[in-house]
């Protein structure tokens, strides 16, 4: 039996963290190295610059003509040329060994130097030639043609700054300088651990209770971008003398150390003991007041920052970009450009509070002139939120909730920000995803899964182009149609016609419990796996028991507490079938899709509607319309016959209301 | 003695380029590879991703506690707590081996499995445990505590799609499903010639004629940011047979070949000629209707795109970010991200015209909520413009001139756009440079050179903070102050006192020709370098230069026709003191540290006094007021006594007028 540990100590506001390591740790670049130009892309300058030379280095010629004196050809013009005679050409790289005189002409190429003597350059449009002697067509004004020496840097001019980061402008400007050589920030070495029992390779072999490493290839590539030398040193075991041995080692040949995971106060960390154990002053941070990335641990040991980041992916990834990023920065001499803030309003009322401050990743939308922040799966432990969000809500301490309407700072990831032409907002469906990939539309769209009811107040509210729906009316048993003046919406939206999809009960493979209809869930020895309310599914799952019980003359409450698993709700069909793949439920209601999927096996109850909610106003638009002409397209039909359980209706893509 | 070429055959619009090129190419990824997921920061993807698992994999703790039946903890709180039977534990990384019945607990971490039965957990600071015995304060929900198998990803799941970008949280994704290599697509392999006579490598010595090759650097840093893999293959010389032998050999090895320099239509070049001879079709675009870039030749050879850019840099940089770039990021596999574009009044005149369209980078700065675009140096062989600039206007075919105040379209570089703090606009001056860079302020600052005339327009406009100028009256024989009446500012700006500077002549080591004074301009044998118009050693000389005619009695226009060079302007003090020590010219006009800057010998005429103007209401703000306690501190003093020539007033810093 393993002892639950102490819990954390005082926490760390997130504005507090570069404080508190400053104190223990100068936060400046490392040191410097010369690196060749070619080999600059991306580095710190680390010296300021300035030109040894001048550039042009001398009086170059611009265009293609001759070298004359300006003087020389005032009163020319198309009808008046004026005689010059060609002394000689100065070639493009030659030093020029003539003179122009009065009266004289030098040949000149882009890019050649001025010999003595001339102040202009004719353009060769503008002359004409017979042996020896010139006619100039067009008189030119001193300094026509000519890019004099220095025009466009002086010798001794400051020309780059210290603490730059190079791209190819300035690379290029070095170059043209002569300087092939330049002085950077030495690179920042990071070595990175990861830990935890669970934690495999990518690669390895999946097995119940694992779960793959995805922080350390976050850090990897996280800290590539940012300039930085990060290497992955390997996985450290429960084992105290083991871990301490291998961060000693480690403090020896890295700047910085990140370890992810085992900082939790749960069952088996270590990492605190040893922190404290190897250097001073050990642990000086012991967890941050933000959800997610509590468990974040900063110490530094013997001069050298070692942060102990969460195990749970987007815990780790928000500490790192919000925290752990900057701090890097500044040892790697750079400074982070600043996060781009844009207002914009949640769709509906998130609730916060605890006593912390928050980093909720959000998925944007436009309407109009306003963004709406679409708040990405909430769970620390997701590793698709990062790629679902634009951005990020930071909300301060003592915030408990947002209001539906209200309009928060969302930071975004990148400048940019590219707005989809097509919004889906509402039910998770295979066949939707399918339609999207196959006939490229997807790439033009965002498909953001909140469920069937919220894609309706999406759409309401202008949020969505379309919401995919499968809501049954449990008076009617008609799917979606009622829902119109339900929801007020009649006369504003219209639905589309969409398709069917067989829906039924799961069982694993064989039927082993022999089930045979919804009274089994009845039974003391079948464990069943429910859906989420609001997914359509749970509406149809509630409606075929509200039946049973009338048929059993029973109360539908009372009812549902015999039932075991009633309670163990997932979010996806999919979710239904894995739980019965894996044997935590014995049976579940899904998709037929989903368990052929994982070989299943399926017990046919009805056929589900998925229509397509759209507001009358959007159905001039675009990419709407697209999407309609493809449900009525040869592909929607191919795609629909080539997955379990699908079909497509008589209507499919006409408007039916 | 050389023949001048034929001119451009027809000009192609930008607009058409990637149409007439795909008449002969397939604009499209070459081929796929796979590499392991540590390799793939930036490349970008070449196939769909489903997800193998689910994500989730199981059913896990997202707290440390105990895993419980929710329907046991019912009616638990602070009072009276709810007695559980502790049943094991089941830990991080474990397939759990007991489940939870009525009444029991089994503890777990986060991260650990949710053993069968039960459906919550209850977090540990609402326990206590005595022995065996669980006491549960709090009552938990069913799935309080649990993330759910599948509830982040689902088997099958769409996750990753064709033809994006791979960064850090694409790479984590990939990771945590286990997916340990990726198919991208290959890496399109571009070699680079340079050529040209005048070209050097940076790091060799500079000699009269040659320049330093900036465009090979440009190219490389430019094609690896896009993911490509550039190589520079050598220098070509004015060989057609050489060239046509290295153009052939690099066709085999290269998938995009750029040349630089030797386009133009001038002495020499051969490029066409060989790009016809090597394949079909040959050259197929002869030249671009946009200033710079004109002489940008491109060719098809055997399937193979190459392009012959122009040898200017500026040309060179524009004409590849706007028209190569895109083509070659067609062949990487990516969408480039669309520029963004503002909108920018610009600040004066800009005279275009000649029936083609301009690229003209320009330099941002914010008036209120209005951004103003100052145009940059718009000579084509620049190499610091890019560096100056955050964007450029594209001006289209057919616009003569945009006249001051009207606002244009500006295509930004970057998204990352910093606004200064501090805006000069003016006059140039070295000890400004040098105290900004001492201080440290350069870094909240931007420097824009227009001479002083132009500087004050700027400060009235409120474009600029502070105007650096040095604008003598011709009758009152002061500097600047009378400029407040005479350009109508009085009363709206203010001078704050800047510092004394020596001008004087500068000549040739040894004063060869025994220049003595200004009326020595006047010499057969003696040829000067005279400044721009508009700045104030211009306005200096011909003060000096009309008082000579006056003591002679001669007329001012009649006696400057008599000076050789009086019409070779240069632009900065440096340029003047450059153009003595090539030999380009004997004397001229210059501050004493730029002479010394290049051992040149010096005469002092008098000294000049460098002001600062400001708008009354910009007094207040927080960098101008830094800039004036800067004046006034010891620093400058300590900057400016360093300085040949310079030297600080009694009343530096302070408001004169």
């Amino acid at each position: 039996m393993i002892t639950l540990r102490r819990l954390f100590h005082k926490l760390v506001r997130l504005e507090e963290v570069e404080s508190v390591i400053s104190k223990y740790l100068s936060l400046k670049p490392l040191g410097t190295e010369v690196v060749p130009i070619t080999e600059s892309l991306g580095r710190v300058l680390a010296e300021d610059v300035y030109s040894p030379i001048d550039y042009p280095p001398f009086d170059r010629s611009v265009v293609d003509g001759f070298a004359v004196r300006a003087e020389d050809t005032y009163g020319a013009d198309e009808e008046s040329p004026i005689k010059l005679r060609i002394k000689g050409s100065v070639g493009v790289g030659e030093a020029p060994k003539i003179e122009v005189g009065p009266g004289e002409a030098v040949e000149v190429a882009t890019g050649s130097p001025i010999p003595k003597g001339a102040n202009a350059v004719v353009m060769i449009e503008y002359t004409s030639q017979l042996g020896n002697e010139l006619l100039v067509y067009k008189a030119v004004a001193p300094g026509d043609g000519v890019a004099t020496a220095a025009s466009d840097i002086s010798a001794g001019d400051l020309v780059l700054r210290k603490g730059i980061k190079l791209g190819p402008p300035e690379i290029a400007l070095l170059a043209g300088l002569g300087v092939s050589k330049v002085k950077v920030f030495r690179r920042v070495r990071v070595g990175i651990f990861s830990t935890g029992n669970e934690v495999i390779r990518p690669g390895e072999v999946l097995s119940l209770g694992k779960v793959y490493d995805s922080n350390t290839y976050f850090l990897l590539a996280s800290l590539k971008e940012l300039g930085a030398e990060p290497k992955y040193v390997g996985h450290l075991p429960d084992d105290e003398s083991v871990v301490a041995n291998a961060l000693r080692r480690a403090l020896n040949e890295y700047d910085v150390i990140l370890t992810t995971g085992g900082t939790s106060a749960g069952l088996g960390d270590v990492m605190y003991r040893v922190l404290d154990s190897l250097g001073k002053p050990g642990v000086v941070i012991h967890g941050l007041r933000v959800k997610p990335g509590k468990p974040t641990v900063f110490a530094v040991v013997n001069g050298r920052l070692v942060v102990g980041l969460p195990g749970f992916p987007l815990s780790c990834a928000m500490v790192f970009m919000k925290v752990v990023r900057p701090l890097i920065a500044k040892l790697v001499g750079t400074e982070l450009p600043s996060e781009e803030v844009i207002k914009a309003r949640v769709p509906y009322r998130i609730k916060l509070g605890g006593g912390k401050a928050w980093l909720v990743p959000v998925s944007l939308i436009k309407v109009g002139n306003d963004f709406v922040a679409y708040p990405v799966k909430l769970s620390s432990g997701s590793i698709s939120a990062l790629v679902m969000a634009e951005g990020y809500l930071y909300v301060s301490e003592g915030t408990e909730l947002i209001d539906e309407g209200e309009f928060v700072n969302v930071n975004l990831f990148s400048k940019y920000l590219t707005i989809p032409n097509l919004v889906f907002i509402g039910s998770h469906d295979l066949a939707l995803w399918k339609l999207l990939t196959v006939s490229g539309l997807i790439k033009e769209s965002k498909v953001i899964l909140v469920g069937s009811l919220r894609g309706w107040y999406a759409v309401a509210r202008g949020e969505a182009d379309i919401a995919p729906t499968h809501l049954l009316d449990e008076v009617s048993r008609e799917y979606n149609v009622p829902y119109l003046s339900k929801l007020g919406l009649k006369g504003k939206a219209v639905i589309i016609r969409g398709y069917a999809r067989r829906v039924g009960l799961v069982v694993a493979k064989g039927n082993p419990k022999g089930i045979k209809g919804i009274q089994d869930l009845l039974r003391d020895d079948v464990v069943m796996v429910n859906r989420v309310k609001g997914s359509g599914i749970r509406v149809l799952t509630d409606i075929l028991l509200k039946e049973l019980a009338n048929r059993l003359g029973r109360d539908f409450n009372e009812l549902i507490k015999g039932i075991n698993g009633y309670t163990y709700e997932v979010r996806t069909h999919t979710a239904v079938a894995s739980a019965i793949a894996q044997g935590r439920a014995d049976v579940g209601i899904a998709a037929e899709v989903a368990a052929r999927m994982y070989g299943l096996e399926f017990i046919p109850i009805t056929e589900e509607i998925i229509d397509f909610l759209v507001l009358k106003e959007r159905l001039s638009k675009e990419s709407v319309r697209e999407f309609i002409n493809l449900l009525k397209s040869d592909l929607c039909n191919e795609v629909l016959s080539k997955l379990p359980g699908y079909r497509r209706l008589g209507d499919t893509g006409s408007i039916i209301t």
